[in-house]
């Protein structure tokens, strides 16, 4: 039996026209070094519809069709988000940070028919030019490109605002369906190539709700927002949609992401949220350590992207007031996966061990913990398994290509549909996440899991060890074993004595047998011990590996 | 280009496992008189669980089969709001309020097969079993029927918990289109016979998310809700299925409405929260004037239903702290239409004037007014229109019996799609709605609107009168012109002194030629004036009219 409600899609038009009209005096002030711009969510609104007819009429985008941003946080960036989706074409958010090598591979995947760009990122895009195979016009956004540009610049190059000069400021929005590809961002392809994720108008609309609702950011039309999160990962968090929704006003850095002009956006245009990655907030927290500034409006940054170190969440409490409130999510997931709201009648101490888990899912976010043996891991807040999520915003598959079938690789989706996130972790009865591992970096023992993460940890906490990285190794009889790679302060240490320190901490089963001694260990490019390299190492015979025989 | 997002039916029972698991602990506490009734969320998970294996296993109910509850707002009551519709049958919510003919009528047209009811309720329902053409089952909930029933009952009867003990704590809940009809209302048929709204599981989950969002009611499983509005009332404004998705405790008043019990189960609950119609507030503000009791745990109470008078909210918040919050809604729209939170920035005496409107819309419900001379009105706080809104809780149709198509009268729902409110206000340029009258009782005279309301209004203030109002009779020059009804306090007043005494407020066109003066206006049995009868009076000549000429 049918129901008799109307049968309205849920489209990021109606966001836009909601948020224009309702909300037509939320501000979105943008941070320029100088004077900030100012402006207002009326007068986004009637930018966004000028860049759609801009962009239909001008240079010829018809539904479906890929365009790109290269851009910092700024309100054209917002005019792209809404005008794009609006009209029925795709948003491709590039991330600025990737390699020339994986842009242009990105660019050409994507099939991106224009690139709007920030006019201080053309030298990060004009080498690229030359191999780019579809892109047919540069929308340069700001100063004229001046000598940034090759004289024989393939593309067509536009001043955005000459783009938009004159055009109407109301747009008749296609009525789409709602699971039509709104906005698409890859995934850096830490491993293979990168992996394109297609958001729907429907996703992005049922996100922004849970993005609104009291139990994940809660704001209102009272608050400012700075997402300082770029606005090409993951969409900034869904705040630039979530605030057209309801009104939060948005404050924004452009490219002034160093702590020094963070410090002093945050004193001046008074947000009372911020979010981003724990590193940003490690660099404000030193920053103000030596030149102080009053954050105090600020009542609670929400931080993810990656384990927030508890010792950064209570400075924060303690010497300027804000509430830190953890998140987990991906790519994948929008991202908006689970957020670290403790559960109700705690003291603020009880909260603590809450606060530092990756926090409880939400309505829209199934969860389940594959387990090492198969099946499914009890939310008993000790048995590890791989974390498995299922809901209208998560990823079914990945972008396979202008003509081409989704990809839908078997180590990232279940048979049954849901996201393997590659998160190894524990579930507690009442629902809270605590992520330990990433599933490739997890020993598996025999049927069991031992977590590298662990091993480090008490391995680095022993006061001869200046690094120390596990990792799994072919084992005839387990599968696979810990191999434990050490480089001291000083002197070496037996590794029979660093087995017993570790063994005052994990069960005996888990103790490595395979011990090598490095210099120092390889690193990522943002400074994580890169284990690839180590596994490649360990494969080529080139680390000296002592092998021990544990007593039962 | 369709996204690569996974396609996930937002389903109740989505909402009910994830109420039941990750706030299993929530609390839903029911009034009793005596000691109250607790449970949890995870157990009353299980018990729907018990209640569907009961329905379908015990009963044979099946998908689309109507199941009616008559209930009061009780724990059982939320068992059977989560159980019906997750199994994918259809939860049809009886209003105890109507007339036994009304009620008939209801449940032949819906066609139910069961009806769950509390075994206070028995001697209401009794008396229409005769007249009941598809109940087959009868669930008593709580005491045995006793001789509440007739011997020879033609539908079954059965003991809720006999009926429930032994079956499984879990049931495999299908995956249901989102369209699927999940639960239907009846409007009380003021005029005609009543219209049945039938909600989806899509309309649903998405009220239940916009009720939850910062902006609406803005709770958490840091509080505790007091649904004083019925159950069969617009699902007590969407606020069961809301907590389940947050966690939010529940408190419910089972049949204690009164202000006494009210007054006493705020104290001793504590709940941060309350919702009810205006007469309830004003009930229970009188019983703590004359019976003190501490109310201040209560942060918040939302009035809907009719018009909040302003006195009361002051004296809410002046004498017991307790900020009242207007909103709009009605059965059609689920009911969640607008809420009265001013914009930032204002000083408390500068939110009042926001605060006594109906409030704005959400991002989910789109509005118009249709003027009076068609088209449509501007945004500008002072041109009339009759509200228009679109959205995806909005209803499109009412149900048209069991076999039958939807019903979409003229009146009722515009030419593409629109549900026509029947309510007549305007909206000022920031998107606030204020309502002045129902569009039947507006006079429509020569392409303008009057509102009777405010000549009613107006009329009212004059020391002379009793009571006034204003109804439209045919005109053959404006096609509808105002009469004004009056009741005296002691001696008559001249109509032309009246009439001068209007032209102080009103414009000149707009006041009434024709006057009547009665003993006393026909009310309702709420206690309106019952402008339909009054209207039936007038075209059978019973009203002794004297006609005024003014002069130009």
């Amino acid at each position: 039996m049918l129901s008799t409600m109307q049968d309205v899609p849920l489209t990021i038009s109606r966001i836009l026209q909601h948020g224009s009209t309702i909300h037509g005096d939320s501000r979105i002030t943008t941070w320029t070094g100088g004077e900030p711009h100012r402006t207002t969510f009326r007068a986004t609104g009637q930018r966004a519809a000028q860049l759609a007819h801009a962009l239909h009429d001008g240079l010829g985008i018809r539904r479906d069709d890929r365009v790109a941003t290269l851009m910092w946080n700024n309100s054209r960036h917002v005019e792209a988000y809404f005008a794009v989706p609006g009209m029925g074409a795709v948003l491709h958010t590039l991330n600025l940070r990737l390699p020339a090598e994986q842009l242009t591979w990105i660019i050409n995947h994507a099939a991106d028919r224009v690139v709007l760009v920030d006019h201080t990122l053309l030298p990060l895009l004009a080498p690229l030019l030359p191999r780019l195979e579809t892109v047919e016009h540069l929308v340069v956004v700001g100063d004229d490109p001046g000598d940034a540009l090759p004289a024989d610049c393939r593309p067509r190059v536009h001043d955005y605002e000459e783009l938009l000069a004159g055009r109407p400021t109301t747009y008749d929005w296609p009525e789409l369906d709602e699971r039509t590809a709104a906005a698409m961002c890859y995934t850096s392809g830490t491993t293979g190539e990168p992996k394109g994720v297609v958001y729907s108008h429907r996703s992005v609309y049922l996100h922004s709700m849970q993005v609104n609702m009291a139990e994940s950011m809660g704001l209102t039309d009272k608050d400012t927002t700075l997402p300082v999160v770029p606005m090409f990962h993951v969409n900034a968090w869904g705040l630039p949609h979530a605030v057209f929704m309801t009104g939060i006003n948005l404050l924004l850095p452009d490219r002034f992401l160093q702590p020094g002009p963070l410090a002093e956006m945050i004193e001046r245009e008074r947000p009372t949220h911020a979010a981003a990655v724990p590193t940003i907030w490690q660099g404000l927290l030193t920053e103000l350590d030596a030149r102080p500034r009053d954050i105090s409006c600020l009542a609670t940054v929400t931080i993810g992207g990656s384990a927030c170190p508890p010792a950064l969440m209570e400075a924060f409490e303690q010497r300027h007031g804000v509430l830190v409130r953890q998140a987990w999510g991906m790519t994948e997931t929008s991202p908006l996966g689970s957020v670290a709201h403790p559960p109700a009648g705690l003291t603020a101490e009880q909260e603590w061990p809450y606060r530092v888990t990756q926090g409880r899912f939400p309505a829209g976010v199934e969860a389940r913990l594959a387990a090492p043996g198969g099946g499914f891991a009890p939310w008993d807040g000790r048995s590890p398994g791989e974390l498995e999520v299922r809901g209208p915003w998560i990823a079914a598959a990945y972008f396979g290509g202008a003509d081409a079938e989704p990809l839908r690789p078997e180590d990232k989706f279940s048979p049954d549909g849901w996201l393997r996130t590659g998160d190894v972790g524990v579930i507690s009865p009442d629902g809270y996440l605590t992520l330990t591992d990433r599933a490739k970096d997890v020993i598996k023992s025999g049927g069991e899991w031992i977590s590298s993460v662990e091993l480090e940890n008490v391995l680095m906490a022993h006061e001869s060890v200046a690094e120390a990285a596990v990792i799994a190794v072919p084992d005839d009889k387990w599968g696979e074993r810990p191999l434990a790679a050490v480089a001291f302060r000083d002197g070496p240490v037996p590794y029979g004595a660093l087995c017993a320190f570790l063994g005052e901490n994990v069960a005996r089963w888990q103790l490595p047998e395979r011990w090598a001694t490095v210099e120092s260990l390889p690193k990522t490019s943002v400074g994580k011990f890169d284990k690839k390299v180590l596994r490649a190492r360990y494969a080529a015979g080139e680390l000296d590996v002592t092998e021990l025989t544990h007593s039962a």
